[in-house]
């Protein structure tokens, strides 16, 4: 098992060079000797800075709204980058392949940005069973769940015809269902107890915001880049940007009303993060998932909208939902195969099983625990 | 007097969504079902990626150069957070109103802009208190200033017809101004000696120089996002990237002239923000913004530019402070009734006090201090 | 010797002042009247976002990536901004010379660009001997630098006609050989054995992660913002995105595979930071630049393109290095006069020596070197 890691990472990446060799070319290619770019590659370029936004989001903002943790930023943001890194490549090859109707898939920025999107899926779950699962497990998880989130993708969006600009349904209810699905096939009783690592020192909690706050930041970017350009574009970016403003100030007032001596507790993400499964992803992306989800029926129900069916919002919805449980069911099964170097219970949340930490450095993020190591080493 | 946060930010945010319901409407309401957009529409359009900077400035920018506290990061990020994001929709509201001649305001790109400026104007004032009052304070004062700061501002640009692109007077001036008066009335002589949680640690200076960095890498952005397009918006973008790269070496010039043994100071901002009102916005903003809008009298006396009037650059720059200072001395009377939660001296500076912070950590901000305590911790 | 860091600084920037007064002008200068902007310049606007792209990577990027010596945090993002803000200004003026065919040096949002990427082939250089010089001597580094890295620009670009778009010659090369002649010059034999500041903490590689982060992040504006517009700037754009995801997957691979215990090293660049030459930048940037030239070679060869000549790509790269590393050993000649303030062995990797650092928080990043002293001030 020791070259497992590298084995599979190799294989993989060598899998995705050959399959991008053979199906891939540039949305340019067909575009010959003039230089100049039709209107649809133009369209693409507009999108650019947009792109770039969810970029950010993608590896800074989930990376670091993860650090929480007291010993395990590297993996955080490390295996996020990972996560991201595999993920897009294959992101672009299975949702070009079900667009393509069998020609070669076309990349351009817009490809650049679902690929992104699909990372994204698999990182909102990735928070269900952060600090529990090795990296090879994470491995296996991003090519299935991908795969999966493009098919329930392709039938809600290209079969159903339902709408899901802000991707309420197809990414955040369906990577938060997936990953708790994960989660309790993983389930250990051992570490439903508070375990010695999976908390927060103070430092740790502020690199934490600075994921929080590039994620809400960059969110109107997320919620219009693939909106239809004009009128709708221009709303996405509208309401995302109130919206969340009005998001932040409620949060505050009722994070206060509930906390014992009300005060505050670390604003939005990070505080929900330390629920058990390891990171509330239910309360971040899955419950507001579903009421996107049921929003979207009831502005059709109101009449807010004659562009689509009630009936299809609805069969959308539930299709995400079954098929994020379904593939997350499965997906835990295999994962659970006793071969992938899931870290042991008391090596939980610990960055040290998979990375070389700085050495000597034990009291900087967890002196308390190992006073006397510490005070030891003083005395050499 | 224990949920008063709670219910004044609910009170407030209704009053918000209510108000917007009222009188606000997306500025591409009128068009309709062809799905193009007006070339008014399209320029807003234009302004998104302008738009994504500076708002990274509010949030990320000026939400860290606080953090250079050693106990006080989550307040100055969090607290950031909730001023920015309850004046972003207010002065939405406010400026829409002054401007909009009785009609409904129509929002777009442009607003949201100049609801970012509004909160940055707020956050300015912000660090002249800064660790010395409570969440609810912060509430009123941006409720009171950005309301000042919208009448300011129409008087300078829509009556006086002033120019002040760079936002020197209107935003700099008024906010380090306002900020000062608020001060000045809710000093307390017991703070004025070193109290021993306003001083920073090394970890923190750097995350606070991740906020100055994101300030100073978009500012160009700032300066030239409300610019009238094409020449004007292109002079602003380089001017101020060359003018700021020029402050750079001068700073650091002079800080090392300055300082005893010739060592550099934490550059910039973070060093100044240690001077005793909090943050010595003075310095940050107040001097720096009396000195653009003199400049700009300048500017029409030597025949630098024909389409403004002396006059009225004096009148604005005057109109200005003075209207910053009155409504700063008035906000700092209402923020002085003993009701609103204000920290004792003691507890000034620390998070505990509204946060709930990392237990068992206490070694992590302030170990000298607490030594015996935090040894205590290792005994058990 | 007391004020010369601040003199030299002075003299510096009030040249730069002068040659900017005399030698540049707007781009839109020769635009009166009308207020529209020629094609030209509007596509100069155009780039604007990948701009701002880039000036995060320059400033953030640059800056934290280097903060992983555990108390070298002020200087690396310190003196990166300086040098950086100074080479940005060198650079227009010197690159602005040499392609003005005597004429005024027309400024705009390319030539920004240009200063950026002039301000980074020095920041690669600074890598190499980080920690081991002065603020002086690296003023001197930036001015010298910056003249050769134009001169050898224009050689390659203008003279030479070779292709160069990622700049993987003409900036990550020729900064790298730059870097290491000088690191050559000024070896010291002693700093040979592991100085015991060179090493990093655990929270000093987290902040080295998010200038990692946004140099990954942003790379694909870094290699397409110079591109010609169009088919070759889409296509710059989507191939440098899809190949930093399939670097990551490979490095996390071989890493892997590499390290003693299979575990994983802090993904990337910090890792190979902490070899000797400070930085690793022959790893990083020189040989990745050697194989950027060499590749450019083999796409003629093979016929990939024909717009290019195999000989002049072979002059070009062949040029860089030279030029890189004549430059840099007479650059190590002049910086080795013992008169810059060089730091003393045993200074080296310490912010100390040059920055006011916060008191009594020693424990806060080499507590078990200075236990005894830390355990010390606990008693007081």
């Amino acid at each position: 098992m020791r070259f497992q890691f590298s084995l599979i990472a190799i294989g993989l990446e060598v899998t995705m060079i050959i399959l991008f060799g053979v199906f891939v070319e540039y949305e340019t290619d067909q575009i010959t000797g003039t230089q100049s770019l039709s209107t649809h590659v133009n369209g693409s370029l507009d999108l650019y800075p947009l792109f770039q936004d969810i970029h950010v989001m993608i590896f800074a903002g989930f990376g670091f709204v993860m650090t929480f943790l007291k010993k395990y930023g590297f993996s955080s943001v490390g295996i996020n980058l990972l996560i991201a890194a595999l993920g897009l490549q294959w992101g672009t090859l299975v949702q070009g392949y079900l667009y393509s109707n069998g020609e070669k898939t076309r990349v351009g920025i817009r490809n650049m940005i679902n690929a992104d999107f699909s990372a994204a899926t698999v990182l909102i779950s990735f928070g269900a069973v952060l600090g529990k699962t090795s990296p090879v497990q994470m491995l296996i998880m991003t090519i299935i769940e991908i795969a999966v989130f493009a098919g329930n993708e392709y039938a809600v969006g290209a079969r159903l015809l339902a709408s899901d600009v802000g991707a309420s349904m197809t990414i955040h209810a369906f990577g938060a269902y997936f990953g708790l699905a994960v989660a309790g096939v993983l389930y250990r009783p051992t570490l439903r107890k508070r375990h010695p690592n999976e908390e927060s020192v103070y430092h740790s909690d502020i690199f934490a915001m600075i994921g929080t706050l590039f994620l809400w930041i960059f969110w109107p970017s997320f919620n219009s880049a693939l909106a239809d350009p004009g009128v709708n574009q221009h709303r996405a970016m509208v309401n995302t940007y109130f919206s969340l403003a009005a998001c932040v100030v409620s949060v505050f007032a009722f994070s206060s009303l509930l906390e014992p001596g009300n005060r505050l507790n670390m604003p939005l993400f990070t505080t929900k993060l330390r629920i058990h499964d390891t990171c509330g992803v239910h309360n971040l992306h899955g419950l507001p998932g579903v009421i996107g989800g049921l929003a979207s029926i009831l502005a059709i129900a109101v009449g807010e909208t004659d562009r689509h069916s009630m009936d299809r919002q609805a069969a959308a919805l539930f299709t995400s939902i079954a098929t994020a449980i379904g593939g997350g069911l499965i997906t835990g099964l295999i994962l659970r195969i006793p071969v992938w170097g899931q870290p042991a219970d008391q090596d939980c949340y610990d960055d040290a099983v998979y990375w070389k930490v700085p050495q000597r450095t034990e009291h900087d993020y967890h002196f308390q625990e190992y006073g006397g190591h510490s005070h030891q080493e003083i005395e050499i």
